[in-house]
């Protein structure tokens, strides 16, 4: 049980990563089965996730990113990605997922897709596109704790230009990049790593009522 | 390492909690733990944790929760509650907390609060409250990853009345309740643990470049 704390005390943001590690294929696998579960409100999923590994357009980010060089020298670079629009249409695609995986007929659950439609339909574009980029940040925390449980070095980024990213990976229209995560190994000259990690005391952020 | 996997897939939405199952104390300090360790941008930690136990006050949430019973039936109520500011201060407290705990000077890492006071600064209220709120969401995703690594269930929750919820708990006006988090173990009866689990596949979320 405690390896879980370990796991994530091990974990940090990692400044350096070393070019020559790659992640395996399999290892790679499990990542992207895990953010494939990732949970996300009403279960619709508006997230995209874009895996750069091209060094070339890796390259070209790093201008993007505030000069910051993990996002060329890590194994992989995550890219997670929201929809900037939800609405009927992705209810209804929802819906019919949940009828074809578990064998119901589209009319039995009609009533939770009108549900969700309803909800939905009292936020305003921008607040649809908010709650849309939320749902990346639950990845984010899942992304992080999968890959320390694998002891796999991971960067979270919201620092970069997001039209400069749409630019240079040809992103669709109807998605916006909210966060990096470039993953793989830590350089053992990383001196980041060795640093304490710095947290609030549990009397700061627990209250018991 | 495909354990994850397994865990990850043997989580879900709880409906119905067992009401006699409770977590054991050191279970929760691990899932405290976890909750603390949770990362943030810069690290700032805008989030509370107010762990609701006492049964009256949970029946009262009930209400606030639109009828879902898993609030008051689980063994434990997490509710994430972020800052509705952030600003000089916390930056301050945050520089202060890295210089104690890393053994520098204040004056050392100046420039780097100065950094992030800057960045903060551009943003509308707003954007800082949303910003906020959107570490929340993290949390959520990693305190998800813990509690099914520990076959601890847990049922999400967005849909709540965050003012009723901000009276009956008396959060202080510096913080509004974002998610809840209702934790514990499932009832056998709860049928919904049985429905296969509703995905996208991987051709849908993953694109490479």
């Amino acid at each position: 049980m405690s390896d879980i704390i370990n796991d994530l005390k091990w974990r940090y943001a990692t400044k350096k990563f070393d070019v020559s590690k790659k992640i395996d294929a399999s290892n790679f696998e499990l990542i992207k089965e895990s953010l494939r579960l990732v949970p996300s409100s009403y279960g619709l999923q508006p997230l995209k996730y874009i895996i750069v590994e091209s060094k070339d357009i890796r390259e070209k980010l790093v201008a993007a990113s505030y000069g910051q060089s993990q996002v060329k020298d890590a194994s992989h670079l995550i890219v997670i990605c929201a929809a900037n629009q939800v609405g009927d249409q992705e209810v209804n695609q929802h819906i019919e997922n949940i009828a074809i995986t578990r064998d119901h007929k589209v009319d039995q659950i009609k009533g939770y897709g009108d549900f969700m439609k309803s909800t939905i339909a009292q936020m305003t574009d921008q607040q649809k596109k908010t709650w849309n980029s939320k749902q990346a940040y639950i990845a984010l925390g899942q992304l992080l704790h999968t890959c320390a449980s694998m002891r796999i070095d991971a960067t979270p980024m919201e620092g970069f230009d997001p039209i400069a990213y749409s630019q240079i990976l040809q992103i669709s229209d109807d998605y916006s990049p909210i966060l990096l995560c470039p993953i793989g190994y830590r350089d053992q000259d990383d001196e980041t790593q060795h640093l304490k990690k710095v947290r609030k005391s549990q009397e700061h952020i627990f209250e018991k009522k």
